[in-house]
């Protein structure tokens, strides 16, 4: 064996990182100070940070036009995203279909910077306006930027900090993934989810609070309020159960043992691997792109690109003035869903460990075939139509759950960068135990948690079910 | 909570699946019987498999056309593959160029069937005859068959023991995942790579031979001998090197702690995580299919497809004539280097674990942008033009390696199916401590067998190269 020279000095292996932090991570979602400070920077910030949405035919948006040769709508400077037309065949009940589709290939960043304060981890949340949110201001992460706000091109302010994502020496990463956004209405978008710790002092510029993981939990149950990108990141933190005592037989002792990795689990972790990839492997979903106009069953009306039968989303134009942060005024197309979307997860414990059912899911814009995507994801106003045979699975089970049966009920906001006042209800619902269909698995959330470390397994809609699933944990019973 | 109706059993949980599995696949590759019966198997299968390959221009291909509308070489029936056009766009020293690609949309299986015998794992393998191979049979994996294959589009007999693989009832999975082909032949393509368990009676029929782990190790020495699809299911395998002691610092000791989950890193899996998302990120390759004659470096002479400096590959059409299982005659376009290439890993011992180089590293045909290669990637003969300034890192250093740091040299073929003649000297040389460039990282075995679990991490030359140095791996201090 050669040896180095003495110069090369091997650096010091550095220790795993995510046991511990899933540990820290705990010890923050325990800590539930008075968010007093946090309302109180809202109502200041409210005044200075908002949004003036204005809507407008997407004919008049300044800077888009529909290109002649595509047949999409484009940014006449050629960045930020297309609306195109996309044509999809797969095998099953609805066999081929068209829709308008978003293409925005670049991959931002959404990041959380974390650090210890008082000896527990806190977040650095920013107070942000979205144009299509309902309700102004959403708590979203540090950072949620795409690379063009990043790299300059809106011309806006610097995003800040951004350094603490793309300086390693600043941070100490815990987690950086990419992962889908909705594949039903992107093409192949990815966001850079990430999580970086700094032990640097940091101050909360106007506009960012720091809080525990526990006050974030208290804030998901509030309507409209945590914004999609931070439920998405949220879903990529590891957070330990702990080891509560055998015996206990409560909601919050079978949460905490799902969390805990070790803990029993139905199916091991090599055969939810097969499964999906038996269902990647099958799907026979294949999807192009066309031009809006070769849409069979959507038209231009009023200035918006409608479903003939008043279905599904509009894709509409806005104008924007904003106060604040960014750039001051733009114009844009957005979604803009007919109905709100419903999400939920059933959940049961099998030998006092929490399970939840997942289903595998094919959708035409995603990178990788199928994810994993809740029990139910669906439109219900689009279901009422189909046949009972055609219904989505669960959906019934899920709409007509008993009060007592339902762990979390709350409407959560779609991205309001491109989603106009657009929400779905997310809903945790309590049962027992179910066989499972072919498409469907009882998984934990230790399991899911696995998962989210790598792109591609937990589609958006998941993640933000998963993060409000994990807000339910305390550390304490029940 | 609802109550479960008494009639819905809850299943019993299963164990885990690969730990055990590790184990046992380790006391396999320390069994090392005597290789009589399989060189008899060898000598009696020559004589009733094999086929004679003959070099026919590709105009002259039956069955196959170019297609006017897409400038493609496709097959008439619309199946199989087509070699289309690709441009690419990236930085970086070479930052555009045209070549031929293969478009293999399907997803066929690399299967394994693995069996206790005497309370040994063994390999249920395939003595398989391709029309690109230099030596008539290579060993292959037990399945090794295209969709169109077993869903019997070539016309020919049924794939032997294929239900193993496609019903669940008859087998455990150990391994089962998509892992890509090489990225610059191949436009997104993807093998399922499976490794399944029966305990069923099984009879080895003609042309199969059932082989340890240790067997098939000792084999991988030898020039050409086992196949590319066994090389990259193997890397997906568990192994696990034991608990070697404290204080021994051979080599075989340092191997064995790299193979253990646990043993000491230099990186924790959350940063190589990160960097492998930063490279994706940051990588600006872009590749679109083009018409084969809109490849301007790129032409059609001698009835074979080939670069106009007599560089990388032609594509070259053959005849087939098989005797043996598979169908009888056909014609097919196939690739075939120009010169040998070279994989390498550099690996060292980082506080006695035995740690390996990897890259990360664009390549326009791969489904999610980079992947990890070895730590020298390239066709050695390419490269002499370069300049010092231009040639892959750590080439030099490789094909210069002193014999005592070789650890592994052997000439292995790339897919026989769709390569013609066509190998890579696969080298192992051990080296010092060097530091690390961007794109480069020390991981150890256990790491990248974490990685193997799933899609995209490791690349085709990566995976051949893991099963390559796993194959040095006796269980025993050497």
């Amino acid at each position: 064996m050669s040896t180095a020279p003495a110069t090369l000095a091997v650096p010091v292996p550095a220790a795993r990182i995510r046991p511990a932090a899933a540990r820290r991570f705990a010890e923050s979602a325990r800590t539930v100070p008075s968010l007093a400070t946090f309302e109180q920077a809202v109502e200041d910030t409210r005044e200075r940070v908002r949004t003036v949405t204005e809507r407008v035919p997407l004919d008049r948006l300044n800077g888009w036009r529909h290109d002649e040769d595509t047949g999409f709508i484009t940014h006449e400077s050629g960045r930020f995203f297309s609306v195109e037309g996309l044509r999809v065949e797969t095998q099953g009940p609805r066999a081929a279909w068209g829709q308008p589709i978003i293409n925005q290939p670049e991959t931002g960043i959404l990041g959380f910077l974390v650090k210890e304060i008082g000896g527990i981890l806190h977040f650095l949340m920013q107070l942000k306006a979205e144009p299509g949110n309902r309700n102004g201001l959403q708590l979203s992460p540090t950072v949620q930027a795409t690379r063009s706000n990043y790299t300059g091109v809106h011309g806006g302010q610097p995003v800040p900090y951004l350094e603490f994502f793309q300086d390693s020496a600043r941070r100490r990463v815990i987690a950086d993934v990419r992962q889908s956004e909705h594949g039903t209405r992107f093409l192949c978008k990815r966001n850079r989810n990430m999580i970086v710790e700094t032990t640097e002092p940091v101050e909360a510029r106007d506009g960012f609070v720091w809080l525990t993981l526990g006050q974030i939990h208290h804030l998901l149950a509030v309507e409209d309020l945590v914004n999609m990108s931070t439920r998405s990141v949220l879903a990529c933190l590891p957070l330990e159960g702990g080891a509560p005592h055998t015996g206990d037989e409560d909601f919050g002792t079978a949460l905490a043992r799902s969390l805990t990795p070790g803990s029993l689990e139905l199916h091991p972790l090599a055969n939810v691997l097969s499964w999906i990839t038996e269902a990647r492997t099958r799907s026979e979903m294949r999807a192009h792109t066309v031009p809006l106009d070769a849409l069979a069953d959507w038209a231009v009306s009023d200035g918006r690109i409608s479903h003939q039968a008043g279905r599904y989303f509009d894709v509409i134009g806005v104008r924007v003035e904003a106060l604040g942060r960014e750039v001051g005024q733009w114009c844009q197309p957005m979604i803009h869903a007919r109905a709100a979307g419903l999400v939920a997860f059933l959940i049961t414990r099998v030998r006092g460990v929490l399970h939840v059912l997942m289903q595998v899911r094919a959708e035409p814009g995603l990178t990788d075939t199928a994810e994993l995507a809740p029990t139910v994801q669906c439109t219900p106003d689009d279901c009422a139509r189909l046949s009972p045979g055609e219904r989505p699975l669960f959906l019934d089970l899920a709409q007509n759950a008993r009060a007592a049966d339902i762990r979390f009920d709350t409407v959560l906001s779609e991205e309001g960068g491109r989603f106009y006042h657009t929400g779905s209800r997310h809903l945790v619902v309590e049962t027992g135990w179910l066989p499972e269909p072919p498409d469907f698995r009882w998984l934990t959330l230790a399991q899911l948690e696995e998962l989210t470390q790598h792109s591609y397994y937990l589609n958006m809609q998941a993640r933000s079910m998963m993060a409000c699933l994990r807000s339910l944990f305390h550390g304490d019973a029940r």
